[in-house]
């Protein structure tokens, strides 16, 4: 089948996915009118070919991860989303068939998510492919839960559990073929299709002092987030929640929990809740269907965040924060 | 010197450049408040080493390039500039010196504009280097500018000169070293620097009724901006407002007014002006210091638009819009 010009492409696969405001895709800017007496929330993530997936794997999943890895910032910030822009760079080799099976993951993701294409644009990557997204959510103004902000003392929440996407990478690139099937699907599972927290953003509004997403692994981001803050935190790796399937992946093998807890891709919630919030925000997190667990504490101290082991000693970690770039 | 990591890298280079709401880029999203009474306007416009742009252009350059494409949609929907967000994908071989060049050259531009760095993603590409901006602008509710409003009778009128960057390409590509130094200077810095018509934004949502910015070549978008709308249009070439420097190049080749009117990356604005606020509109374009000119007429009918030479015949095009996918 002849590969469609980039009006053609654009009428075809991303028109049927735009919303209010993105005038069908026939502009180059789109408008959008944020409710009255709330702040835009703005992020952009993009993901590349052979640095953040794998070439082959399914397009509708690097829909799901390119639009998900967004909308988990815009949760983490507290945010409802209202939109995203797209930009799709195709390598030389795109086809039909890829492109209409990505329009089509991503369609299911933006309509899940409540979150309709607002525009973009679509070139020639000249390598491999590149998906930039560019989300906007709103919040009632002034009450962005903000990354820096927490205050020793608070208690450390992560919302589900730690560890899945970075397993079912470490098992795509090195099999574990005595690990349960369904333990290494829903491993894997993770690792394809991000769950950005959506749910909790109200919570987080209301509850946390301080909130990011799991990107770049539990440990790196904790360090992250208090990075030049003149504080440090405690960790007990005992009560970070993981999942049964990692779990039993870390039974086979011990040295699998420092993946868990330093590997990316969660798109889970850590956050900074005052002690005298932490009732209320695990009770309302339960009720709005996203479990979140205490992990740790904030402490006074530059020193980086340790991680406890159930002997009391801190963890040492080869590499403290995956990075993609 | 060793390269930084992509936090220093962030801290270095691009914290200098951010504004108000994006908490010196130690967040993963920002946040932005819209004037009461607003409407936001959205646009995302990526350019690719090789594709947009020639690998070894200097680096400010680029930047300038990056941003001003954007910065051009605002301005042809009638915008204010407010922010932007940049996803940049380097290349495995990207320099110290490449970005800190890159970085002076996008300050200098965001300033210029009054457009702050708000946020943004950096990744590896795996290829050539891309740099996606998504550019953020505001006006009062209801007032955008749109693409495909026109109707018959409007007249259609033109910003600044056409066809100088298209020249410049063509000079890069295919040298004419009789042409005056200076003539050829003009041609590749138009190339090189677009220079978004802001200034014209609140003239446009005044009197125009539809407009967009040229990148793609004149006869190209002026199709575009009527597309499936029932209209056509005619144009008289010898009303296409030309520079000095095009008109010597042009009179060395006459081929080259084709160039001029197809080719690309003009970033000048086409509008449609209802011919009862022409006088206005060109009376208050020139004294925001945007020369704008009447080129031509739209038409009821469905045919291509057509650009008529001074004896009155329809030009014929090898390609009637350039495209960069």
């Amino acid at each position: 089948m002849a590969r469609a010009g980039e009006e053609a492409l654009i009428a075809r696969y991303f028109a049927p996915l735009s919303g209010p405001g993105a005038e069908g895709l026939r502009d180059d800017a789109a408008s959008l009118t944020p409710s009255p007496g709330h702040d835009l929330v703005l992020t952009a993530d993009a993901v590349v070919a052979g640095v953040h997936y794998f070439p082959d794997d399914p397009p509708g999943s690097i829909a799901v991860k390119a639009l998900g890895v967004n909308l988990s910032d815009l949760a983490a910030k507290g945010a409802v989303p209202r939109g995203f822009l797209l930009t799709l760079a195709l390598p030389d080799d795109w086809t039909e068939a890829w492109l209409s099976a990505f329009a089509e993951g991503l369609g299911a993701s933006s309509l899940e998510h409540g979150c309709p294409l607002l525009g973009g644009d679509t070139v020639r990557s000249g390598g491999p492919a590149l998906i930039g997204v560019t989300a906007f959510g709103e919040l009632p103004a002034g009450t962005i839960v903000r990354r820096q902000a927490a205050r020793a003392g608070d208690r450390l929440c992560v919302s589900g559990t730690i560890g899945d996407a970075a397993l079912g990478l470490a098992l795509r690139l090195a099999p574990d073929e005595a690990l349960d099937p369904a333990h290494r699907e829903a491993l894997r599972d993770r690792y394809l299709h991000p769950r950005p927290r959506l749910a909790l953003a109200p919570v987080l509004r209301a509850h946390a002092r301080a909130a990011m997403d799991i990107s770049d692994g539990l440990v790196g981001d904790l360090t992250k987030m208090l990075s030049g803050t003149g504080l440090t935190a405690r960790i007990e790796a005992a009560r970070v929640p993981l999942s049964p399937a990692a779990r039993a992946a870390i039974a086979r093998d011990p040295a699998r929990l420092a993946t868990a807890l330093t590997g990316g891709d969660d798109y889970e919630i850590l956050c900074a809740v005052p002690p005298e919030a932490l009732p209320a925000f695990l009770a309302e997190a339960a009720r709005v269907g996203v479990p979140a667990a205490e992990v740790g504490i904030v402490e006074a101290g530059a020193a980086p965040p340790r991680v406890l082991d159930v002997a009391g000693t801190a963890m040492a970690f080869a590499a403290g924060s995956f990075s993609h770039f």
